[in-house]
Order: C-alpha cells, then sequence, then structure tokens
C-alpha cells in the first residue's frame, strides 16, 4: 500500500493500481452501478492529454522530458493498455472531475514510472492548462461524434435498404388506411418510400445537429476565462487535437456560455429523440401490416428470426421491429434525462453532464445497434404477401372515391354503404346498376388509376 | 381612476373595478395567455376566506363587524356574483400570492363598500392569519378535490358499461393476440372483463392518491411555523372550512414540510398519468379491434358518430378513442411538467404551485370529459362481429395449442406449420391424418374447451 | 330548425348558425374543454380554400361563379366576421376533420347565401381537390409559421437586451461559480454575453426547425396520392396559397410520406424545448443572484413588480424568472405530448395531429410572451450590486488559483484552506509571509488579470 | 457442435454451451448491448421452474424422474453454478421469450445430463403448464420485489439520519427563505424534519405500490385463460413459488387482464419517480445551502469528500448530492419510457415489458445506492454554521413579520424598507423610534418567537 495525500486528507492505495487518490474516492463516494465511464470519453480525453502536453512543452510551460513521458503514456493507453486502471464511474457527481483526475493520475503514474527520477504530477503536468470544466466536455462531445458514423452508417443502409424495398413492391397495390380504417389505395412502393424519406429527414437533422458538437470549449479552463492556460496553448490546442483524431473541432464563440450551456447536447439528444419516434412509428406498421397470420392484415411477411412462444408451437412474432421499439421508448425517455440535467446546470457550470453524456452515448448505440439489426434481421428479408394485397384491394369498398368528382360526394357514399351493407363489390354494383360500362370500371379500378399514377379517366364525359 | 399604493408605487386602477393594485400589476407583468386562474380554485380560497374572518372574529382578532362583512362578500362571491373580478391568470409567477391577493382585494372592497364608514383592508383583515403559501395551495387541493368527484363517476360509469359489455360479449369466442400475432382463443367477455378489472384498479389508486390531497397546511401561515396567526385560529381554522365545505381536510402532521413539499401532487398526477396510459392502451384496442371495415380485424363495430373524411364518402372512423388518444397524451406529457414543477422547488416553498394546479386540475377536467364520451359515445354502443370472429377463430391454426400436452411442443409445431403452409384447418388435418375423431374434435375445438372454460379432454387416454 | 343528413342519419340544426351537421356532430362528440381550434389554424384553412376555389376554376373543375362565391365568403371570413361560426374543438378526434369540415360548412352556406339559386357543397365545391388529411396539416404548418415571428422578435429582442447589459457590466468582476462552490472571477459582463450567446443558438435552431415547416403535402389530398385533384390543381395549389400569404410554402419531396408522418413538428417541438430548457436554466441564475436580500447572494437587483406577499409586508420575488421557469416546464412536457402523439401515427396517417398542432401553437404563444415579459419586466431594467460582488471577490479564497502555475497545485491549496480556515485573505497571507510585494499582489489580484483579460505576470521571474 | 432444430430451421450450436437454439437466435436478433437479463429476473424465472417442475409432478403431469432432475438442475443455478449459460439480452424483443427459453434451455440440459437416459424437454417438461406469458411477468415483479428491501432499508436509514439531524439542529434558527427571498424564521431543526417527514411519505407511497405487484398472473399461461395447464397446476402453482422464497404472491384477480396490462409497473415507477423527484429536491436544498464558502449561502457544511477540482486547487464540491441529482433525472425520464412502453401494449399481451423490467430494475438499485450514498457520505456528517445561520436571522428585515399584527402590514412594510434602504437593523429601527423597550425587543426576536415555539407577546396591550 501507498499513501496519498489530498485536501481531504491520507488514504492508503493499493500499490499496484495505477490510479491515485482521487480516483479511489470517487470509486467509495459514487458506488452507483459498476458501469464505467464510456470507453470513447475516456479515449477523447487521453488524446486531449497528449496534445495539451504537445502544445505546453511547445510553450514553453512543460519540461520537454515530462512532455514526452506524457504523450508515451497516453500512447500506450491508446494503444489499449492498462484499460483496468481507467475505473471512475459513469454515474457519478462531480460533473466530471473523477474522469479527468482518473486519467490524469493513470498518466501521472505511467509517466512517472518511465521518467523514474523526475515525478510527473498529474495536476501540474498531465493537467496543465487544463480544467475538469473543458477537458471533460469536449471529450464528451469528441466521444459523441465517435459515436456518430456507427449510427450514420446504419440509417443509411436501412434508407438504402427502404429504398430497394420501394422498389421492389412498386407495382403492389395496397389498400390505404387512414386512422386505421380502409382509404384509398396506394402501393407498397409509396409506402416503403415514404420510410426512406422519413429517414432520410432524420440523417439531415442528425447530422446537422451533430455539427454543432465540433464547437469545443477547449483552452477555456475552469469557467471560460481561460486562466492559468498560457495564450500559446490556448490558440493552439484545438488544431493539436485535430491532428491527433480528425474530428474538426473548433473553438466555441463564447468560451463562458460554451463552459456552463448544455444546449447543445440536448439539441443533439432531441435529434436522436426524432429518429427514436420515426423509427417507432415505422416498427408499429411493420407489426401491424404483418400481423396474423390468419387473424390479422397478414400483408407483409416479416422474416422469421426465432420461435415465437415457449407454449404456443409454431408461433412466430415480429421480434424485431419489438426490441426497436422499446430502444425507442428508452430514447425518448433518456431525452427528458437530458432535458432536465441540462436545464438544472447553475451559473458558470453544468454539473450534471456525466448523465448527460452516458445517455447520449447509449443512445447513439443502442440506435446503431436497433437500426442494424432492423435493416439486417427484418426489412432487408421482408416479403410482400401479393395476393392478400390484391383480395383486400378488390373488396374495398372506399376506393370508389374515385367515382365522388363525378357522382358527387353524397351520391358516392350512398353507394359505397349500399356496397358494404350488402356485400356487393363496387365494380359489381356500378356494373348492375348500369351505370359504367366493364371497360371503364376496369380502367377506374385499374392499379394506376387507384393510385393515381395514371389519370382517372373523365367519365363525366365517357359516360354520355 | 382612484390611485392606490403598494411596495412598489402608486399606480392609477379604473374606478369599477372590484380589485386592486396588486391584481393589477399582476394582469401586466403576466400576460401568457387570457386563461384565469380555474374557478374551483377561487372558490376554495373565497371559502377559505369566510372560514378565517369567521374563526378570527371567535379568536378575538377581527371586528366583529369586520367579519361580518367579509362572511356577506365571499358568500356574494360564492353565489356567482362579480366573478369578473376573478381575474389573476392560470399562468403566473409569484405563488399564487396574485390569486390570493385577487381574493383579498375584491373581498376587502366588497366589504368595505358594505360598511361604508370602516375600511376593511386586504392583508390584515381578509388575509388575517393566513398567508399565500398556506391558503393558496390549500384551496388547490380542494379544488383538485372537487374536481374528481366527476372522474371518479365518469371512471365508475366506464367501468360499469365494461362490465355489462363483458356480460354481453360472454359467449363470443375470439382470437386472442399476442405480440399481434394469432395466439389461443378467449372471449369478447374476458376481454371486457380485463379492461373493467384495470380501470378498476385506476379508481382505486385514484381515490388512494387523492385521500393524500385532504392534508392541508391550512394554519401554517409563510412557512409552515404559524407566525402571525393566533393560536385559536390555528386550531379551528381547517375545521370551520370543513364546515363550509365538506371535503374532510385534516392539518398535515408536518406543516413545515407541507408548505414546501409538492409530493402529493406529483404523486395525484401520477394516477391520473397511469390511468391516461391504461384509457391510451383501451383505445388502441379499440381502434385496432374495429378496424377495416373489410382490410382491417373488422371484429369490433364502433357507433358512428360522424363522417369520417371530407374526401372519402362514406369512411367512418374512430374519432371517440382517438380523442381519448389525445387526452392520454396530453396527461403524460402533463406528469413531466408536474414533476419538474415539484422537483424545482426550493428550500421553505415552492414557487411553481401554479402551474401544477393548473395541470392537474386540467387534466382531472379532460379525463373525465373524455372518458364521459368514450363511454356514451363508443363503448355503451358497440358491438360484435360475431361471425368475423367465428371465422377468425376457425381458420386460426395457432388454436391446435391445445394438443401440446399430448402431441408435444415439436410436433404439434409441425402440426401447425403444415396447416398454415398447405391452409388446410387443423381439424381436417387431424381428422384426415386418421389421429382423431370427428367428436373429440369438435369437442377440443369447442369454444369452451379452446377458451379453457371446460377442461381439455386428456387425449392420451380418449385416443387409445 | 333545418334537418341535415350525413352518412350517420338526419339532424336538427339552429336555422341561424352557419355551420353544418358535420360541425354540430364534433361538438357533441368532443365536449372536452371550451377551447376552439386555433384562430391562426382556420385563417389558414381559410386561405386554403379561398386558393383552392380560385385553383380549381382555373382547372376548369369548378363552376366560376361558385368560385368567386367560394373567394367572397372566404374574404369575409378572412376579415373577421362570422368567427362565432368557427367552432370545432381544439382537442378532437377525428384527424382534423371536425376543422376541415367546419371551415367547410360556414364558407358553403356563406357562398350559398350569396348566389342563392346556386348551392354550394362542402364537400364537392368547397372541398374540391382536397383531403382533410392535406389541408388540415397544411393549415397547421401555417399556423405555426404565423405564430413564429412574434416569437422570433421576442428571442431577438431578449438578446439586444442581454447584450446591452454585458456591455453594461463589463467591468463588474464577480465570483465564478461551478457547482455552486465558489471558482475563479468573472465578469457580470461575461455572464450576459454567455447568455446572449446561448439564446442566439436557439434563435438559430428555432430557424432551422421553422424552414422545415415550409415542405406541405397540400395536393396530396387522402394518402398523398393526389387523388381527385387534377393536375392543374396539384402543380398550382401551392403557388397560389403563396400568393395569398407570404410563408414560402413548398411541395414536399414525398407526399405519401408527407401525409403520414409529423417528425418536422416534433423536431420544431424539439426546438422550443431547447429554447424552453434554456430559459429555465437562466431563470433560474436570476432567481439565484437576486436571492436575498439579506441572506442569499444579492448581487443582482431584479425590477420590483409586486407586493411579494400577502404576509410579509416588503418581500419582493422573482416573479418574472418565475413564470417564465413554468412556462419552460410546460413547454418541456408537451414536448413529451408531442412526442407521443407522432409516435403513434399508422400507416398512411397520423389521426392525432390535432394535439399536436394545440400544443404547438400554445407554445409559441406562451414562449414569446414569457420572453418578451422576462426582456421588458425584468432583464432590462436588473441592475447589478457592484459593492456586494466586490467584496465578494475580496474575500474569495479561490482566486488564489491564479498563483497553481508558480506554486503549483499543492502548495497553492495548502494557501487556499489555511486562508479559509484563519480567515485571513490570500493577498495578506502572500504579503505576511512575504513570498510576494505589494505590488505584484495588486497587479495579481486586478480585475483583468483574475478575469484573463490581461496576461497574468509571470511569477517565477517576477520574484526571484 | 451440436446441431439444433426449430421451426425456423438448424442452427449449429456449440458443444460445451448449456443453452440452446432459441438463445442462440436471441444473441443474434439482439445485439444491442452486452448487458444481459437483470440476475433477480433469471434467478426468480429458476424458482418458478422449480416450483413447476414439483407441482407438474404431483399433479401427475411430469415424470416424477424429470422433476427430480428440473429442480436439481434448478437447485445448482439458484446456488449461482452456470452462471454464464443465463445470458438473454436486458434488452430484447419477443416479450420475455428468449429470457425464459434461455433457462428452459439450460435447465433441461443439465436434467437431461443428469437422468442420461431421459430426454428432458425444455417446452414440455421444463415449460410444462408455463407459458412466457405468465412466467415472465410474474419473475419480473418477483425481481422487483427482491429489489425494493434495499431500496427501502436505505431510504428508512435516510429517514432515521435526517431525523437525527433534526434533533441535532433543533435550536438552530435560520432564515426562511420562500422564492429564494429571506423570509420568516425558521430553524434546521424544522428544516430537516421537513426532509424525514417527505421521505416518510415516499416510503409509504413505495409500499403502497409493491403491494400491487404481489398479484401475479402465474397459472394464467399463454393470455390468462390457463390453457394447457392442469387444474391441480393451476391451484398449487402460486402457493408453492411461496414456500421456496416468502415474497406473498397471490393471483391476480383476473388472470386476462393481468396478462395485457403494465398498470402496476407503471404505477410502482411512479412510486420511483415521485421519490426521485423529492431526492433531487432535497439535493439542490443542501447544494444551495452549502454554497460558498465564502461567495453562497455557506449555511450548511456538506462532509468532505474528494478534491474538487484538477485546476482550483482547495476546492470542495457537493458531489454527493450532485449524483443525487442526476439518478434522479434518470429515473424520472425512466418513468417516461415505462409509462410509453406500458401503453404501447396491445390486446392479450404487453411485448414491452423487457424494457419496463430492465428500467424498474435499474431504478430501484439506483436510487437504492445513491440514497446510501447521500445518507452515509453527507447527509450523517453534515454540520450547521451556526455562526453564519445566527447572523443572517439578525440582519434579516423580514423578520419584522411579526410585527405585523399590530403595526398593520402597510407600516411594517415601511418600516422592513426602511431598515432595507438605510441598513438599519429592525431592532435598532424599533427602539431609536422610540415605539418599543429592549425588553420587549429582545422577547420579541428571540428564536422561539421568531419560529412561533413560544407565542409572540401580545404587543398592543404590551405597548399601552
Amino acid at each position: 500500500m501507498r499513501i496519498e495525500e489530498d485536501c481531504i486528507g491520507k488514504l492508503a492505495i493499493d500499490e499496484d493500481v495505477l490510479y491515485g487518490i482521487h480516483t479511489t474516492r470517487a470509486l467509495t463516494n459514487f458506488p452507483i452501478s459498476t458501469e464505467r465511464t464510456d470507453p470513447l470519453l475516456f479515449k477523447s480525453l487521453i488524446i486531449i492529454k497528449k496534445a495539451a502536453a504537445q502544445v505546453n512543452a511547445a510553450a514553453g510551460t512543460l519540461d520537454v522530458r515530462k512532455s514526452r513521458a506524457i504523450v508515451a503514456a497516453c500512447n500506450s493507453l491508446l494503444m489499449g493498455e492498462h484499460q483496468d486502471a481507467l475505473v471512475a464511474p459513469a454515474i457519478q457527481g462531480s460533473a466530471g472531475t473523477s474522469v479527468n483526475m482518473n486519467v490524469n493520475e493513470v498518466v501521472a503514474n505511467l509517466a512517472s514510472a518511465e521518467l523514474k527520477t523526475i515525478r510527473v504530477h498529474p495536476n501540474d503536468d498531465v493537467n496543465q492548462s487544463q480544467s475538469t470544466n473543458d477537458t471533460y466536455p469536449t471529450a464528451g462531445k469528441m466521444a459523441a461524434l465517435q459515436a456518430l458514423p456507427p449510427l450514420k452508417q446504419a440509417l443509411t443502409f436501412l434508407i438504402k435498404t427502404l429504398d430497394a424495398k420501394a422498389h421492389e413492391f412498386a407495382d403492389v397495390v395496397k389498400v390505404g388506411r387512414t386512422q386505421l380504417q380502409d382509404a384509398v389505395p396506394t402501393t407498397y412502393g409509396h409506402s416503403f418510400h415514404a420510410y426512406a424519406s422519413l429517414f432520410r429527414r432524420d440523417l439531415a437533422r442528425l447530422t446537422r445537429a451533430a455539427a454543432d458538437l465540433q464547437a469545443v470549449n477547449l483552452g477555456g479552463t475552469a469557467i471560460g476565462t481561460g486562466l492559468n492556460a498560457s495564450p500559446y496553448y490556448r490558440s493552439h490546442i484545438i488544431r493539436q487535437v485535430n491532428q491527433l483524431i480528425d474530428l474538426q473541432l473548433k473553438p466555441a464563440e463564447d468560451l463562458i456560455d460554451a463552459t456552463q450551456n448544455c444546449d447543445v447536447l440536448v439539441a443533439f439528444s432531441g435529434a436522436m429523440k426524432g429518429l427514436a419516434t420515426d423509427l417507432s412509428k415505422v416498427a408499429n406498421d411493420l407489426r401491424l401490416l404483418s400481423s396474423g397470420p390468419q387473424a390479422g392484415l397478414n400483408e407483409l411477411h416479416l422474416p422469421a428470426k426465432q420461435a415465437g412462444s415457449s407454449i404456443m408451437p409454431g408461433k412466430v412474432n415480429p421480434i424485431i421491429p419489438e426490441v426497436v421499439n422499446q430502444i425507442a421508448f428508452q430514447v425518448i425517455g433518456q431525452d427528458v434525462t437530458i432535458s432536465m440535467a441540462a436545464e438544472a446546470g447553475q451559473l458558470e457550470l453544468n454539473a450534471f453532464e456525466p448523465i448527460i453524456f452516458r445517455d447520449l452515448l447509449q443512445g447513439e448505440r443502442y440506435l446503431a445497434r436497433g437500426i442494424a439489426t432492423l435493416t439486417s434481421n427484418c426489412v432487408a428479408g421482408l416479403t410482400v404477401n401479393r395476393e392478400q394485397c390484391e383480395t383486400a384491394v378488390h373488396h374495398s369498398a372506399i376506393s370508389a372515391t374515385v367515382l365522388s368528382p363525378y357522382l358527387g360526394y353524397e351520391a358516392t357514399a350512398r353507394l359505397i354503404q349500399h356496397s358494404m351493407k350488402q356485400h356487393v363489390a363496387i365494380p359489381d354494383l356500378l356494373r348492375s346498376e348500369h351505370k359504367l360500362s366493364a371497360a371503364m370500371i376496369a380502367r377506374l379500378f385499374s392499379p394506376m388509376v387507384m393510385t393515381n399514377q395514371e389519370t382517372v379517366p373523365d367519365l363525366s364525359i365517357a359516360e354520355k
């Protein structure tokens, strides 16, 4: 055991752990769960430490030997070594200080070990020119930016797959349904294209919201005034981070503001919440359209992925959309959490960033993986029950809406009610009541006309 | 114009308005909407003023003539006069002071007018022994308690109507559906009984949560210490209010706590949110089960209440469940609002009670009226499409689950898959493959057996 | 009484009301509150009716006399006449059909009255080429766009006022506070500039989200296929609406998608929620910084707007920020409502748009008015208690952080703890322990240095 | 590798894993996170399997040798063996089938291995008389009940600690603060007692809501009709589970209802959300009252738990309340998630129970641990800065409220304004203006009188 001391007092620490007193205290203070701070957030902090050591050395405020040792320590951590020393809890008070100090301590100990005779100090050296209040939110944003490409790729692939399905089902006419009641017909091509259109906007919104994450307060130190960071450091640090990892960070326009406000995180969460809402809507549609197989709509066949029931043999359930729904509910709830945490920020700092970053990063991952399984395990393999669709369209009285411009709303309503009450198909009614020729009926109720892809024939002229 | 003065300064006030400077300032400060504070909240405050005047007179701290004039003024307000003087905005800062002072001013002016030579003071006389901080939350709880019976009655009538439907549909066998896929059969009797059971619990939870609203901090004055209220007043005021209106109020056990915490309001909102969640689930079911009429499940027929479409003639939509869904979403969202407002309370007071009471009271009314229209315009008149239900059950392969204990899970699964792929009904398969006699098949697939209301015959013995 | 008939049956309607059977049924079906559909939404629908009549006449599908009469009827409604006929409830099922039909009926009756001998039909004529499903969401978006300028103006004025305050308080040094504990100093100039920066981003996000509201599905009719609208109408209607009101609408790229998805409304609500979150944070800060006057921070003086207490004489409370907090909680809760309503949309339509538009429009107004009262009744007139700020900075030991680069973190920590425990000011300690000259101390603790507006003197050299 | 087959097809499975094809598919289908289903939920399911095997054997529907082997397998799992075989993901579609089948497969394989010559079937034997739809929600409720005692104990200990603090600080007079502005005095004894009172209600609400978790649908099988479970099993299974673990389960009154509705989970989540809201309020108070140390209220001293800043030496932050705030935000957000998941249930089942149980159980644990660290690391060791409290009360002009009954509201307001503007203490003013004797002043402003623990002397008489 070694003894360390801080402004609270002394503490015995296991000889062979790389972290120090601050991290140890955090583990005692925040025993909420075994979940550690996100690896991407740790990685980003280490990159900042490395860049800071380089810039501080160039500024002449950090001994070059210390700088080199810090860089080497960071490199070994970035290579995946000593990960068991990065233990700061995901759920913690301290506004991220525990995470920042965890990294400071581990890097300082590694660097000191390398230098042997020179002690590298976690605060004075590793954390030089920095504060938790600028490194931690910067690292959090960097982590969110790094977690984004998998999400965007998954979403892009979903869109592509939906577009392919739209193409595949372009000629499958189906009953439209508004307010769950039969409406005028459309095609499954249209339906899947609509889903693709929806997610294209989500992708754009996500991209737009993520761009604002690139503005960081690094260099602002404790409250954004940049106290204790050299002018050289302040003008070079973000550039240096960008050289180490290409996230195109840029300095926030107002560092005081950027240090205390979490609005860009709320906006990014909002974009994810919007995506979640849309995913849930589409998942609901897929589950509904594939309901049955006998006592449901049975228009879509989702790929069977696992036996659906422990008691009902042969049952297959829409389990992939179901997991997507649940991820969506989670992300929507976490948007409330994130908004509340942002709202609770006070004066020069928001002390509740740890829960914000934890939920944001979790949300990005859940969504990315949920979308991936939706795409590959459900959408890619789904097929349409053409026969069922055709029968449904054929029996749907509401497709007589096409007659409304000629017969008028009221007469058409009577026709439709007649059809439904007497269980006579509309074409039969039209024929039997001698209103229209067979050819005209065929044309009127052709898929292309009913879905308005071909102009509706002018009955008023035709029939005269 | 008359000139009034407060600690802010002087203000000219229209000669003929009954309220005074405080109310006038509130109208200028909070021009958020034209919505006034809830009439029930005003009424409850007036009752408190009346009771306080009576008790203060009995305590010897208020001139008996003033007391009588205040009581008379309150009575005229309670009779519905001068309502245009009760103008304090529903959405306001000030922790309710604007509402309390609105009443104090109006009552004081009415009482002074009656007494002519004696001026009744809004603070010293009408508000004697009181603070906004005890009268306003007490009045808010009283209002919530008064808005509850219509909600409970509506809910009780819904439950009764559902029970009646359960009785009416007791013999209608339907396909069960889990995860929207066909499952073993049940009856619409069971389904409607389940809805009734659900709402019975909601009614109990609502009643339970409302009981906690009866504990009030009246007598605690500014922060719960009761400063400036006489011992006599403190021990008699709640009793007196109870004599004027039977809400069975009782003193909170810890007045300091009751003055600063809104947890019982959050709990009551939570009970309403739970009810809203359940209403929405049932509304969803009703909309789904009545979907079609041709391209949907079409098992329930909801009463047609209005033409469903401006363009599609003859379309009828499930508009009543739809409005219930929306009320539910509103109440669920407002539970977030109320929770945030409660969380934001600080130290000796919660300054955000106005939005809490506004949303609570609105929620009670919306739910009461939404449930009433759901009951009378939808549930009471809905019918079951027996033919459709029967056909669906007949075609549903999954009802072969009943064979599982005899054939085993795997063989039954194969049988069901065979049935679905070849479009052969299970009974036909059983017969053709000579496994079971016609009589046994008939018994197995009788409604009472399939829904487990009669014991499943023991195939293992029967068939030997 | 006159008798009207629809597909539900006959109904007696008051002779002198301008609306008809559909609206009457809605009033019976949705007695949730007395709140009517938003006037801006009605106005927008009427503009659409007018434009449609003009375009349909040009397309040759509507009798020119009818078209003129419809336009005249719309004009009279747009001039503010017959507003008492626009009664469709704000909270309703029917996906907006009740609102659309209310307008169709009123316009048809007005137009028929003008033409006398020709009956203008609400569906066949007024609603020609339209469906509720394209007119209602288009009108809702138009309403949201029209409610936006007051909000943006209020926000712009708030930003301007904050910038002015930043300028006014540029030289007022104050203790920074992170996690509510004393931190290194900043200025009130910085603080107010940070608030302005924050709201500048909100303004940009709001503008960005609103732009997406301009893409509308008008011309898509029932489900986006455009059935029953002439090609001429479909290519001219949006242009015509833009001529009547300059909202720069454009056709949605995918009408099927635009008819069923509410994602742009969710995104717009999200931007409002973000703004609400930020307003609440700033309101919290203002309330905290003005706390006291004796037992609080007492650094800011908010304008006194009304007597704060009915029982505590002379008390003045931060009522304006308080109302802003409550509006924020409301908008944050309504974002949950709106998200749930959007998520609940099914297949070709979202039936829950009425609650979405109701909450969106209410949110825009509440925010606009809340911000306006915050600006004019609070921010514009607030002043800084310079003396209190100065004293606080002078006594704050944490400003010794500036010494850390020279003394090291640990020695500085000891110095600060010494100062706090012995109640000796840091400068006194520095002097008494002979570490630094008076001149250097004065320079170190000068406002410009402490707030890092001037470079910190290099102690390591200076003191050698 | 061994080959297994289900209704989807064949799959190669690692020879040495104890689970089978169903679990393997789940791992592929739901790669959302590495988080497994909660151990308490697994444990509860295993208990159910054990009880079911015992009851089925007694009912004569399960071979006694199989029953014994199943019981043995369950026992070994309950003893902690083979935990690496319990891998079903926490976030999953399938309504819990993956979890149930994971247990069925592992138990069947263990039992088969023991019996060697007899194959125990996961569905026919281990799952006999059961469905996921009754075992999974029952196990979820059992898990929630088992996670509750630590939460209740933590809460009880917090209440006890707060009560002790109330006793310890009974005589410490402090300025009351309403709307963050100085109000009439109270004591820290009162304040801490109020916190204890608040949490006592939370404990009661939690207990009340948990009682409803004891009603389970075990025996209802697939949809609540109990199909495929013997009458003997149905009447004995819950009793048997109660013998294995004392959770006092009882059969739900309506099994159809209990199988499809999650309202009791929503209500339980609501009780947790209420607790979270209250914890956050108290955490906010603790952070505010301990703000400073120099430029804040500085009335409470929270125990210093770790160095507060990486850059500001000697800074100590309220990190324990901060983590409590964040847990509260999480639980409040998850209440939205849980409500949405409950609302989304359809017809005979709620497919979204996995996310509900995951969030519920996580919430219980986070709250239990958050409360524990709040109690032991913060509340237990906090002290009051008596000197600061006394000074604040002495300088607070608002304590002159006590004079209001004698001087009247307006005169007292003038007195207080005079005091504040001239910076003269109220007692000095009273003395200098000869209104009151020194003795009377002393009595008036004695702690016991100001906090209304002693009756205010009757000035009207005294001074005559």
